[in-house]
């Protein structure tokens, strides 16, 4: 209720929130998980686990199955086609998130201001705001990605800086 | 330097972002920490570890010396005081968890809007906008959150939903 009556505060949309600035904070994490996946072992990418959880490998599957997709549902609306491909080495991984990487570039600048507070369905079942959906999309990357920074530590590899987003 | 364009583009500000989806966003986040913080058995939380990390009680300690200061912070400009009280029981973390909520959703609210565009320093060396130093208080919890969903799953325990912010 007090945030209902905060959201349509006569400050809304003071807040600065661009194109560039929603690209730069979800490309800046994409960079340090691209660092995730250039420091992790390539023997163990699709092997290691702890508590039973899901590989590293098989996390980066899930990221590159979702960045896209939700920028393309925001910027028109459409899902399009899940990302059938899923690499199962090293390589492959980073010439695909290259690849996303590339035309998130390309989409993010164009997404409509309003399409950020419109309501999508994603994954063809949740109904969010643009701004939401690619929230999510970020935060879920950073949750699972400070998974793999325990996995590379129990690995006795030094993970990247969490803070550098270079 | 497109960044930069595009940051000034008339676009700006359109994008909706108010204290409201600030402070809801981030309390989402600081909700499921404490159900993590609940659900973390009490004679592991500051004795188990993995790949030579921190205990999960001492990340709950750099959460609670974060969220609170950064909102003092973006409010007034003033650090304030570091927070001191380092509870080293379940209960103890909760309680002091459960004050700074409070605090900060008093807080948030009360942001003027430029403050989410003015330069501030954190931790007395860090320059960043407002909304940036929120930002990084947020995704810092949900890294370092996401181990110790792993320190959970290998003790055997299920942790709560990420999805499930209420």
């Amino acid at each position: 209720m007090a945030q209902a009556e905060m959201a349509g505060d006569r400050k809304t949309g003071d807040c600065p929130c661009t194109q560039a600035q929603v690209l730069e904070h979800w490309q800046g994490h994409r960079r340090l998980t691209r660092k995730v996946i250039e420091a992790f072992p390539e023997d163990q990418m699709f092997t290691f686990t702890l508590g039973g959880m899901r590989t590293f490998g098989a996390m980066v599957h899930e990221f590159l199955g979702m960045a896209l997709p939700v920028a393309n549902q925001v910027a028109t609306g459409t899902w399009g086609d899940p990302i059938a491909e899923k690499p199962t080495d090293k390589a492959g991984l980073l010439r695909l998130w290259d690849e996303h990487t590339a035309k998130i570039d390309a989409i993010v600048p164009a997404i409509a201001p309003e399409r950020f507070h419109e309501k999508i369905k994603i994954y063809e079942q949740y109904e969010v705001t643009g701004m939401e959906a690619i929230q999510y999309t970020v935060d879920n990357e950073i949750h699972h990605r400070g998974q793999g920074y325990v996995y590379l530590r129990a690995l006795g590899f030094e993970p990247p800086a969490f803070y550098d987003r270079s």
